[in-house]
């Protein structure tokens, strides 16, 4: 059995590092907001930067601002064992989403360096700088440049809300100018990352960690109700063909589609714009948004090839028309298996309980996983809620999940 | 049988008359928009003060701006006969609503004036200031002020989206500052309007006229379902309190409930408001509109009633709840028999073709109805389409509806 660092003062380490790190962005709703390139994000790459040399890894930036803390292997040839996660948040966001894999991976590091010395394949440590698409209407900028999924032709035109390009923020945060090395890796061992679970499984389990076998497959939708404005007083029932009452049947029918799926599917009609949106005015347009996500791709194809059929139905019984258009369409990705077998070793022999689980939600290691041997193991969000200043995870947690990524880079990397 | 104008002559004068009252208020989407004192408004009333005196009318104002053109009657003790309409219009309205009720007037009152002379009973055409609440936050002011529904105090914090107050937009256009008579009216014999239906009846029907029974009662609520907002990904579907699939379940109960209905009752869901309203986040929360109208008010009642009962089995089967907010209760108002009867008589005596319904709209003769006997009566609207530059009635059917009033008017005052 390796040796760990002293409970007591690991916790402290880790809530420490933890409200370190949220200083950085903190905002006036008491939640932290860490945009790409912004001065908030500037400044915690910086600190991050700093505390890397400090405890003895050497920082560097690439070309667009992923930050790497690179702990040197005694095997020259030896690629790298990689972990970390994204340092940008959502606007108002917790702190632990994206920063607590940072984080533990820096104290990680700190304690094998301290306790082993070098290890035999080089260990880095990355803070990749963006995953959420709070700021520009992209996401995986950081691992997409790395794993070369992204590139810079990509944003040519992309700019923020407030009309500032991707380049010229890019530019003004130092990168993006070709003095920090190209992005893309041909080096990598494997990439290990720690996160919150963002939802409740773990807690309503009782479990502390969780092993991801698959990050879900997912397609979102957009899907336009074509139906006629009429009035809301004047217009017998049997003559209207009313684009509400045919959205709000086929919405029904849809997700009791998805709620009798014995196989976890997840489906979800989050938005919804009405036109002309007045209440005495029967609705001729209703747009709603659809997010199917499953381990299947094939599961996910087939729902909604089914829940189509029946809005056809569903329309040509109002008389109204429909328009799908589908503008995500990602593949589940597995997660390395003999990964997910080292991790479960661990965790079986420390008595930690675990579980494997899907995850529901988007990382960066889909990015890495189609790339290099990929592991993402979850600690608990306390209500499963994320993207909020309540994300909350117990500090004994956030302990356990250190010590496991310790164990995991201890057997990876020495 | 009286005199009548020649047809080519009145059907000429009705679409001259109707193009000329239009061009007060052309808007750019080649619409009509004329709101409550705007300059518009002003100018339009004063062109139809002329036109009344130029037909040999007494033109007088009432202290809100309701425009009154007299043609005095033989009997001194006689009380008036009111006919006419609303002159304000909604934003990018057509030419139609409310404007022909006036034209009609107008015409009418000409033609009987040259044709035999003074009336026994005195004559009014009124052009009333506000039906259509376009402008502030409050409908029926003309027809209210006149029957002592709508007071001064109740405006006294009403501001328009522009943030001026409704004292201010009045006192400017010449009004509120005691300069005319005080609205409220105690020598009305009766009302007439003429209007466009504003919906398909008449012409899928192929009916000239529509003689009014009842305006419809009608109750609006805004109903709003609380659930829980969760990440997409992460809440499997059986966790889940979602506020946009119960209010879809409850939306499709209440319309296939109306649709059933086999008295004519009508409800409309026309408006709806998600939050966060983001695709991949359970929605906490949606309101939606409400509107249930029928000419039995303890029929809407019932209905109601039975639908919120459904409605709280579909939120405890998800875990949500609701609340209601009734905003708008509005009592069925009967026609007078007596009016109706003059109507239908001169109708068939003319054959034309004509069916008694109801007004599933709001009128200004629900606010007279309960005051002194009040006629509605109905030209075809092609399309049934209202509120629009679209909106359309056939030269022929206008120049029906003058005919009828002229008969009507005759048959009443002289």
């Amino acid at each position: 059995m390796i040796e760990q660092p002293k409970p007591s003062a690991l916790s402290e380490q880790v809530q420490h590092m933890m409200e370190w790190l949220a200083s950085y962005g903190r905002d006036e709703g008491g939640g932290v907001t860490r945009l790409l390139y912004d001065p908030a994000w500037c400044s915690a790459q910086q600190a991050l930067a700093s505390k890397m040399e400090e405890i003895g890894l050497t920082a560097r930036y690439d070309d667009v601002g992923n930050l790497f803390g690179r702990m040197d292997g005694r095997d020259p040839q030896a690629k790298v064992v990689l972990t970390g996660s994204h340092v940008d948040t959502v606007i108002g966001g917790g702190k632990y989403d994206g920063a607590y894999g940072i984080i533990a991976a820096l104290i990680a590091a700190e304690h094998l360096l301290t306790q082993y010395g070098p290890p035999l394949k080089p260990i880095e440590v990355v803070s990749l700088c963006e995953e959420e698409g709070s700021r520009f209407p992209l996401t995986y900028w950081g691992s997409g440049n790395i794993t070369g999924t992204k590139e810079r032709a990509a944003v040519a035109a992309v700019r923020d809300h407030h009309g500032v390009p991707f380049e010229e923020a890019m530019r003004e945060a130092g990168f993006g100018l070709g003095q920090h090395p190209q992005p893309l890796r041909s080096d990598l061992d494997c990439f290990i990352e720690l996160h919150i679970e963002q939802g409740q499984v773990l807690e309503r389990e009782g479990q502390s960690i969780g092993v991801v076998s698959h990050i879900v497959g997912q397609r979102r939708y957009e899907i336009t109700v074509y139906g006629e404005s009429n009035h809301a007083g004047t217009t017998p029932m049997r003559w209207r063909h009313d684009a509400m009452f045919t959205a709000a049947e086929m919405i029904a029918a849809l997700m009791h589609r998805a709620k009798g799926d014995p196989d976890g599917l997840v489906a979800t009609v989050g938005r919804m714009e009405v036109k002309p949106n007045v209440g005495n005015v029967i609705a001729r347009e209703v747009t709603f948004s659809l997010d199917v996500r499953h381990s299947s791709d094939e599961k996910i194809g087939n729902f909604c090839d089914e829940a189509f059929r029946e809005f056809e139905v569903i329309a040509a019984e109002h008389g109204t028309s429909i328009v799908y258009r589908k503008w995500m369409d990602e593949a589940s990705v597995g997660m390395d298996l003999k990964l997910q077998q080292a991790a479960s070793e661990v965790l079986a022999r420390e008595g930690i309980s675990y579980r494997t689980m899907t995850s529901g939600a988007g990382h960066d290691s889909q990015v890495f996983g189609t790339f290099c041997p990929t592991a993402l193991l979850f600690v608990p969000s306390r209500g499963g809620i994320s993207h909020s200043p309540a994300e909350f995870t117990e500090k004994e947690d956030l302990e356990r999940g250190v010590k496991l990524l310790i164990d995991l880079l201890y057997r990876l990397a020495y």
